[in-house]
This record gives structure tokens, C-alpha cells and sequence, in this order.
């Protein structure tokens, strides 16, 4: 039986710089008073083996007073950041390049007297975070039929989470151009999400099973998984090597792997490992 | 018979306005050395009625040395602009302020580094002269499909020539979202258009037999009959009123009239009559 790897498969380049920045500041303070604002990354496994070195996670800064605030990949939100500075904590910005242009931006056009419109899924962690950036009137839409109710606006900015697709980008900037003379829209879509998508799509069609790797919290992996099952029935979405099932993989020649933005490459390689294990063992 | 007349049937806000200051730069000046820079409307009658009040059509500037140029409601180039005042012209500004709000844009666009992309026919006057404002890169194009061949921009103007529809100027925004990350567009489409289209939709109808009067060089009279045509068959577009047949209107309980922006009144008023004394006189 033969195992194929996505190219893409695993972390994204915003991903692999939070981890790195956390384990290296983790390692510094030796785990002393070093905590992470929410889960550092969407990934149960990184964020247990911080805990093991002595970082924990805050879910807000209420009960800190000393020590060292990593910010996650997907960002907090302004107030939080003023917050860790009021408090003279040491804060480590581990936040996505990518999802720190589109804070940038929500700041800039609200300044400049623009109402702010953003493609995204309202409670998620990074959305909460790119909201909080804008001085003025802000909205979250999913679709572009949430624009419908808003009222008409003079100048509009918009700007997407960074996992969000072409298509919903170009539905909610065409609904917003018949509420307003002036729409600027900073095309904040990260590159990464649909490539990684494009790729499980060929992949599913030309395997005969598909694992998809990361956590169920990981909305970039529930995606992944969704896009797959619609190609390939066979389809498993798992967080991690115990989960796999034997059956799965009976009578296929080949399968498919993936993993979501958030899942780290050890745990790829030790699903790999177990399917061929497994698969060994049957033939035993 | 019963003939119906469009509520917003011709003259649009910015043709009246041009035809009011023509007229009276042409009475004041009583004729004397008074000429336009293009027919100063689409409408071969009020150029006329122009002509023999002394103004006179110039196809450019290169002949004329002094006097006073009126510049049509579709505007001229910056570069004609720029001549005129250099000749030491009398220049009387009759561009529609809509059109005018577009070539503003578009020199803002271009003076603040965006690659312009203007939404419009090529070769119309308006969107020569809209062009004519940048200063850097710009491109005109008819549909979503004219954006594939251009290259990868930072950052992207557009406009609109007033007379585009918000279908067409969607599809280029969407197409424009591929092209750049960041966009920003003055939708500088007018209203008049749409809703003197979406009436014509529907007075043609409930209608026996439409009349769509304007020149044949106007391409929002082209447009109004092509709409009607394809919902009654039996549409005509006349510029005048001896164009009239009375076999179109054999048998008619109802006769739809409008007509396109740069028509005067007079001229659907005149059609009118001859239509009911068409009527009259196939009675007797």
C-alpha cells in the first residue's frame, strides 16, 4: 500500500513561526512565569508539550501580574495587548504576520473615516482580534448576503480573515458595492489556506482512503476534512495516531494524507508510521 | 389607443444641465465665435437647433484661435482641456458633474500610485476623457474577462463610465480581487440609466408596441432599445419623428414611449402627436 503526503500538508509558514517563537521564549525563561493568551497555536499537541516545559494558558490577563505574555498566531485583541502592557508584562508578538497586516489595515481605514466590513466567522480568535482594530463602525459578515441588512455607507473598507476563500472575498465586496460610493478592500486571503485546499481536492480523487491530521478546534483542518469527504467517502478526520482504525485502510492501494495549518510534522510523520504499522499487522 | 409615456423618459440631470448652459452661452455670445468641442450632446436636434444659433461642432481645437469653447456633458481629454486655456479660450464647462466626479477620481487614483482600470467602451468620448486623467498606468475594460491578460498590480483604481451597469462593474471588481491586494473602487455609475432601463423593462411589457427615440449615436438610446426588443418585438428606435410608420401601431390598444438621456422634450413630444395623428388618420 502506498502512503502520499500532500505537499502543503501541516503548518503554514505563520504557524511554524508562532511555534518556534514560543518554544525558543519557552526555553529562555525556562518555563518561568511564560504563558500564551488562548492556545498558541489550534494544535492540542504543541500546546501540551509548552505545558510540559512550564507554559500555560491564560484565557485573559485578569489574575496576572509579572512574567512573560506569548502572543498566539491568530492574534488577540487590541485591548488585551494594552492590557499586558499596562501591566509591564514582557509580551512576545507571536502573531501571524499575515493576520497582523490585516489588524493594519481595519486600524488605517477606520482612522481615515471608513466603515469596516469583515469577511469572517465572528467568534473565531483571529476575526475577534482584526475587529478590535477599528475605531468606528465595524462588521462581520460570512457571506454577502449579510450585507443586505447594513445600512447604506459612504466609504466602505473591508478586509478577510486570512482563511477565507476567493469566492466569499468577491461575493461580499460585489453586495458591498451597491452600499456605498467608496469601497476599499485589502485582499488579506493568505495564499497557504488554498493551496493546501487545492491540493487535498486532487489528492482525495486519487486515493482510495484519506486522512485529514489537526484539532477539531482547527477550523482551516474541519475545512480540509469537509473538502475531502465530498471527494472521498473513506475520508477521517483525526487528531492524532491513536485514533486510527485498521479498517479504514483495508483493501486500498493507496492513501492520502493532509493536515491542517496548525498540525506539527511530528505528529504527520507518527500517523504514517501507524497506518503502515497497521497495515502490517494485517498482513501478519 | 393609449400611448404611454416613460416617467423618465429622457433628458438626464447632467444633459439638461449641459443643453441649459449651451444654450445660453450661445444666446449671449449671441452666436458670435461660440463652438463645441464635439456634438455637446448625443443628439443630432439640439446640435442643430445649436447650429443655427452660430455654434459650431469642432472636431478639435487645432483651427480655432479664439472665442468660446463649451465642453460637452460626456467631457473632453485633459489634454484638450489644456489647450484651450493655453489658447487663451473662454471655456465654458458643461461636463456632467457625474463625469466629471469620475475624472477627478481617476487623477486622484493615479497621482497616489494605483494602476487605474476604467470600466467602459474604449472608444466613447466620456471614457477618452476619463482616461485621459491618469497619469500613470490605466486600462479600460468591458467585462471581468478584459482583466485576465493584465499582470499582477500592488494596487488598483477603478471607476466607471456613469452608463455601465452594477453587474458589469461587479464582474471587474471580482475579476480585479485576483490581480492586486489592494482595491479600490469609486462606483461612479449613475442612477439615471438603471432606472429609466428598469422602467423601459417594464413599460415594454405591457405594451403592444414601443417607441425608443434618440440618436443612433447614443449608445444608452442603443441599449434602451435593445432591452424593449427583446421583451416586445415590436420596438422601434427612431431619431425623429418622421420616422414613424403607421402599420407598427395596426391593431395597438397600448404604445410605450421613451426615450434616451440626451433627448429633448420637444422631440418626444413631437413623436407623440404623430403618433396619434397616425392613428387619426387610419381611422378616417
Amino acid at each position: 500500500m502506498e502512503i502520499i503526503l500532500a505537499k502543503h500538508a501541516g503548518f503554514c509558514f505563520g504557524v511554524k513561526r508562532a511555534t518556534q517563537i514560543a518554544f525558543e521564549a519557552a526555553a529562555a525563561a525556562n518555563g518561568d512565569g511564560t504563558y500564551t493568551l488562548g492556545p498558541i497555536i489550534h494544535s492540542p499537541q504543541v500546546v501540551r508539550r509548552l505545558e510540559e516545559m512550564g507554559v500555560k494558558v491564560l484565557r485573559d490577563l485578569s489574575s496576572l501580574e509579572k512574567g512573560t505574555i506569548i502572543i498566539r498566531s491568530h492574534g488577540v485583541t487590541e485591548a488585551e495587548i494594552s492590557a499586558a502592557l499596562a501591566k509591564e508584562l514582557r509580551v512576545v508578538d507571536a502573531t501571524c504576520p499575515f493576520v497582523k497586516k490585516a489588524q493594519e489595515y481595519v486600524k488605517e481605514l477606520s482612522s481615515q473615516g471608513y466603515d469596516v466590513i469583515v469577511l469572517g466567522d465572528h467568534d473565531h480568535p483571529e476575526v475577534e482580534g482584526i475587529v478590535s482594530y477599528a475605531s468606528g463602525n465595524v462588521h462581520v459578515v460570512a457571506c454577502g448576503r449579510d450585507i443586505d441588512p447594513l445600512p447604506k455607507m459612504k466609504r466602505i473598507g473591508i478586509v478577510a480573515q486570512t482563511t477565507q476563500s476567493m469566492e466569499h472575498l468577491q461575493d461580499v465586496v460585489s453586495a458591498a458595492l451597491t452600499k456605498g460610493t467608496e469601497i476599499r478592500v485589502y485582499n488579506t486571503i493568505c495564499d497557504a489556506t488554498s493551496v493546501r485546499q487545492n491540493e487535498a481536492r486532487d489528492l482525495a480523487s486519487r486515493v482510495d482512503a484519506m486522512v485529514v491530521i489537526g484539532g477539531y478546534n482547527s477550523a482551516n483542518t474541519r475545512r480540509l476534512a469537509e473538502i475531502c469527504l465530498e471527494i472521498q467517502p473513506n475520508t477521517h478526520h483525526i487528531e492524532s495516531d491513536e485514533q486510527l482504525c485498521a479498517p479504514w485502510f483495508a483493501g486500498c492501494a493507496k492513501v492520502g494524507i493532509t493536515a491542517g495549518a496548525s498540525t506539527p510534522k511530528w505528529l504527520i510523520d507518527g500517523v504514517m508510521e501507524r497506518i503502515a504499522a497497521l497495515v502490517e499487522d494485517k498482513k501478519d
